[in-house]
């Protein structure tokens, strides 16, 4: 099956303090964006790239690819008003019949082993939801109370959230609502399973300064990869 | 009230590929547990400060006050066998009509922001307990699925775990188990409902080598303090 990802950067730079939107910001030297890519063309040179970027951003992402000589062949595609939006019009661009994985843009350390079990699960499953243990204890906050639940039964989601295309099509057509929630919860309502498989705690989300310094450490001491 | 500081440092350097523990690893050139002590130090000089170590790692850590001149006055007792026991030995020596602050030793990067507030919310409410939302979505795993659940209704635990040191003191004769919790669960089970305060994403706990690099990195780039 031809293999797809569908990398959504639709992020605002407010909570990094930053004008420049957080994925285009600088980790060693190159925008966050563009690692992100780097670890799906490393998993296999035949996976079409779809970026999905606000369409004012657009213009912008060109002069970053000029400036870095950035080579990795992908396609842009214009995002929505919401996050299910940037998805589905990221969907629009895979056919029927392959296997795509959905990824956050400002994911960058992903590593390439991650990618390529999550494929590997959706292509014998269906899905293939790249998710973690807490290393925290959890509570449940109710009204006016909280009380403790059993960490063990619950995981934290990462992406890739990787599917098989007509599946994951088919959900997001169907899916009417625009609440903020994860690719796997969509293709859940219309009635699929979901299959998880096992992330990584370095594959961390930039959406503030801290976590920009500690990417920047992670890949400096080549933790990941 | 007088303000007394428990921390606690129970643990093995397993998951650190070590055979060092992992609160005697070196941090920016110190043990990780130097920095958390110190943490509480800067907070109030009055502040008294338990240690609870295995007893086998008493002779290191008087070694490792020696080689790095550490001069912060802190009492050492011997953990138990759990880490509910080790909180315990180390609470018998609070008395009552105090406050307390629980605190995991290999969590050095806490804020003297944050060790106020808990404290101020426990002299006000009896329990002032560090904890944050999730940046990632959560699903609850059942024995044959997952389901989506709404991570604005859920907390991840972090410490200081501050209590009035009778009623902390009392759930912890009162309580049999030695189930691993948080401090806050066991507090609850003898009757009280907990109060939170707003941890930080800064706050780790050092549990894998790339905590030990994220660590460095927010030192390094004074995130935290």
């Amino acid at each position: 099956m031809d293999k797809y990802a569908v990398i959504v950067a639709g992020g605002s730079g407010s909570r990094m303090k930053s004008d420049i939107p957080k994925q285009f910001l600088l980790l060693a030297g190159k925008p966050v964006l563009m690692h992100t890519i780097k670890q799906f063309a490393l998993v296999d040179r035949n996976i079409k790239i779809v970026l999905v970027l606000p369409s004012e951003e657009i213009a912008a992402w060109e002069s970053l690819i000029e400036d870095h000589s950035f080579q990795i062949p992908h396609s842009v595609v214009a995002g929505g008003a919401t996050r299910v939006e940037s998805v589905r019009n990221g969907l629009d661009q895979v056919p029927s019949g392959s296997l795509v994985a959905i990824h956050d843009g400002v994911r960058p350390l992903v590593s390439t082993k991650l990618i390529n079990i999550s494929f590997a699960q959706a292509l014998e499953n269906g899905s293939g939801v790249a998710a973690v243990n807490s290393k925290d204890s959890i509570r449940k906050i109710d009204a006016d109370t909280s009380y403790n639940v059993s960490r063990s039964e619950y995981r934290l989601m990462q992406t890739p959230q990787t599917f098989k295309s007509d599946l994951v099509k088919e959900a997001f057509l169907n899916y009417s609502g625009d609440m903020a929630t994860d690719d796997a919860t969509i293709v859940e309502k219309s009635g699929h399973n979901i299959v998880l498989v096992e992330g990584e705690y370095s594959n961390l989300k930039i959406t503030t300064p801290e976590d920009l310094v500690i990417a920047q450490a992670l890949l400096g001491n080549k933790v990941v990869r």
